[in-house]
């Protein structure tokens, strides 16, 4: 569990929560445990999805994947025991912090973004998507759920936590919507344009999986122009929320030209 | 998901989890959506355990074991969906049965029993205890964690949804300790003397694996003392808590005999 823990990657999750709490000027310890939980189901997500019965990965932020190290079996264990811990780590916020219901309304929005319904959902899509020509539709489906609901739930966790009205965390879901998926368009221009250096892991391996990506559907260029849509219908739901953004409208800028 | 929550099975937690609101005399209904996500969390740990790279069994309850039906990717993913979606249902039992602080409570000592200190740590233990001689302290260590735990909190969340005082939560949980220690011996007895058809998988595998059981290291005739022993201490600590236990001694009693 700490080796994956450890092995650093970009805290986006955790920060996207905390920042959210910033917009609502509250204070971030309130967001602690949950975006811890949040870092930890991505990590053991990434854990599962690079066994072998699945994308079978052998780098992973540029050091060896979890089961090159401790094995299968031990592998598919340490993201089981983190997915487990994820919760308990949310229930166990401090009661000067947050109310009971509120804690509850976390733990059911993050099963249901993690879940079935979300991003466990999006990797079986994604599994059966493969090596099959897929449409736009079937990889924007793929990526709202398998990237985009957890990314969604940084930001909403964070709204549900500042007691923000409904209206508000709608706004933020949409500007979290189009940053996940900016996100990953990002993700796919990385794997043709970055080097192993800079992404932590080969690159072109989307392509030698023969995976469906935004470039291959709609050309590099094609792919640009779509990010950098997404990257302005973010920033202008951030605007319309009236909140004090500019760290969320900073992480928003940062997706689009991130090199890692 | 549902091919293997359909595959049958005792439901034996579940079952000590009404079984425990009954003895308070509650309404079953507020442990209905609890009992549910234990049995799932006992499933998924069911369909991770069989996989190849851990117990790579071929059945399972007598039908084919879910990565034979579906693919290992595909059953690791059923086992994390299962696993996620079982905290969300605890936290959506409806307002009318119980608290918002209860549910809480209920989700903390799930995730202790199921995570690394409780379910997943036995799985770890017994993974590293394989083709090595074990001391009964060790076996027991294992069978404490890997099945124990969850038992226990079957019947722990029945006091708790019960909200019953803590002295009588802490009787009820030492008479799921000697319970579960029982139930794992007749487990190990039956994979000596049951039949497939009884037990729902091949007869004998813990020995043609090299795993340490309670009649390996104690004579058959010697388990089924310490069977015995479990069984009378479970019944006296029901008795200790001077509630109208008489379903929970019945599964008890079931628990030494029962054949599958």
């Amino acid at each position: 569990m700490l080796y994956s823990l450890e092995a650093g990657g970009k805290r986006i999750r955790p920060l996207l929560l905390l920042a959210t709490l910033e917009a609502f000027g509250e204070d971030v310890n309130k967001g602690m445990l949950t975006a811890a939980a949040i870092e930890m189901i991505h990590t053991y997500s990434l854990i599962h999805d690079d066994l072998p019965s699945m994308d079978n990965d052998d780098l992973r932020r540029g050091k060896p994947t979890n089961h090159k190290v401790f094995g299968d079996a031990f592998a598919i264990l340490a993201g089981d025991a983190m997915l487990t811990y994820s919760f308990q780590l949310i229930a166990e916020t401090p009661s000067e912090y947050t109310n009971a219901n509120t804690l509850l309304r976390l733990i059911k929005e993050l099963s249901k973004a993690a879940g079935a319904e979300g991003m466990v959902g999006g990797q079986v899509a994604d599994i059966n998507g493969e090596n099959n020509e897929l449409s736009l539709k079937d990889l924007e489906y793929i990526h709202i759920h398998k990237t985009g609901k957890l990314l969604q739930y940084s930001v909403v966790a964070g709204a549900i936590l500042a007691e923000a009205n409904e209206s508000t965390i709608k706004t933020l879901e949409e500007f979290a919507y189009h940053l996940g998926l900016a996100f990953q368009i990002r993700d796919d221009i990385l794997d043709l344009e970055g080097t192993e250096a800079m992404i932590g892991k080969p690159v072109g391996s989307d392509t030698s999986k023969h995976k469906s990506t935004y470039p291959s559907i709609l050309t590099l260029d094609g792919a640009k122009e779509v990010l950098h849509s997404h990257i302005q219908q973010a920033k202008e739901k951030l605007r319309e929320t009236g909140l004090n953004t500019e760290l969320l409208e900073e992480i928003t800028d940062l997706i689009e030209t991130r090199n890692h």
